[in-house]
């Protein structure tokens, strides 16, 4: 399993974060509201700072699935975000340009109405890991991933999953038993009163299971 | 009627381009991918150049509405885009944040199953613009936004309504009749012969309606 951790404020304070919590995780996401402040030059500065670390830019391309794509691969990212919600040629031009490139396609469930269906579609044309995503603003509804997940994994045994929204050390085992790829961490990292302790805590759980 | 331009190259282009229409176009868009690029910069410099122009913010938001929302309107837009598949407490959120600025809210329809119906609940949450946008991957099949356009307009006769995807001047008298508030141009401008005549033609046959 693999730790993601999403970086969504500005490029200093990813910046500070990442250099106390770099050490225990695996992937550096450049957040959706972290692309709109600075665009691609996020992941590409972050890949150049710590080149052992895999960055995702969360794109959740909707439109235009080779072109936006290729703006994230080229900046030296390994993965790229579509929206699950897209059309299947914005699906098979994001996963061309991932192939070209030997790079990966992760596909946000979010608002999927039929997820398991819808699932497997995605994984015939190609989209290398599913992420089961509670939105940031149903969160606070006491709203969790975990249905999701347990939904996706019994439907497909052998699927790449990711999961995220809200999650902490404290939810973790919830989360576990369905074996997600990538576990993705926010607030549950960078607000953590020791952002380090907390990262390294999280990871060594995920190594030991 | 008002003539968006979508910009979607590099911020180089965007600007050489802006620079020959500039005096035909009402709305300057900051479209998607220039927004992945260069971040939300582009729209602040923009905005810096053409203080006359409008602009609006393509971020097709999807997850934390507020949240991303001001960052488009600190940045100086007028507009910012939300998916209009995303969960209402994302519309909500987005509102909330344009109506503190004093700003607009348009919604992107792509991939909506009961257009009518969200429509109508978008407007009812206070979306200011529908956008009926046919995905630049699905224009290359013949796909087009009129009839989603005459059917939103049928069902709400006093709505605002946008429309794009692949749009030109030998296509606008198709969408005239429907009284569209925003036609939107991409490459119908942006890779015409003379971008300048090409939006001056169409921003005549508007305002001639």
């Amino acid at each position: 399993m693999k730790l993601q951790l999403a970086l969504d404020g500005t490029l200093k304070d990813s910046l500070a974060i990442l250099e106390k919590v770099h050490p225990h995780i695996d992937i550096a996401e450049i957040g959706t509201p972290l692309i709109y402040r600075e665009g691609i030059h996020a992941a590409r500065q972050i890949k150049q700072l710590y080149p052992d670390l895999s960055v995702l830019a969360d794109l959740k391309i909707m439109d235009a699935g080779r072109e936006e794509a290729d703006i994230a691969f080229t900046a030296g990212s390994e993965y790229v975000t579509v929206l699950a919600v897209t059309q299947n040629d914005t699906i098979r031009g994001a996963v061309t340009c991932a192939r070209h490139h030997d790079r990966f396609v992760m596909a946000d469930m979010m608002q999927v109405k039929s997820p398991v269906e819808r699932a497997k579609r995605l994984l015939d044309m190609g989209v290398d890991v599913l992420c089961v995503h509670t939105a940031y603003d149903v969160q606070s509804r006491g709203n969790t991933p975990f249905a999701g997940l347990k939904t996706l994994r019994e439907a497909l045994p052998n699927a790449s999953l990711a999961v995220a929204g809200g999650i902490t050390l404290a939810t973790l085992d919830d989360l576990l038993p369905f074996s997600p790829e990538i576990i993705i961490v926010g607030s549950g990292i960078t607000r953590a009163d020791d952002p380090a302790a907390a990262a390294q805590a999280i990871k060594t759980c995920l190594q030991t299971h």
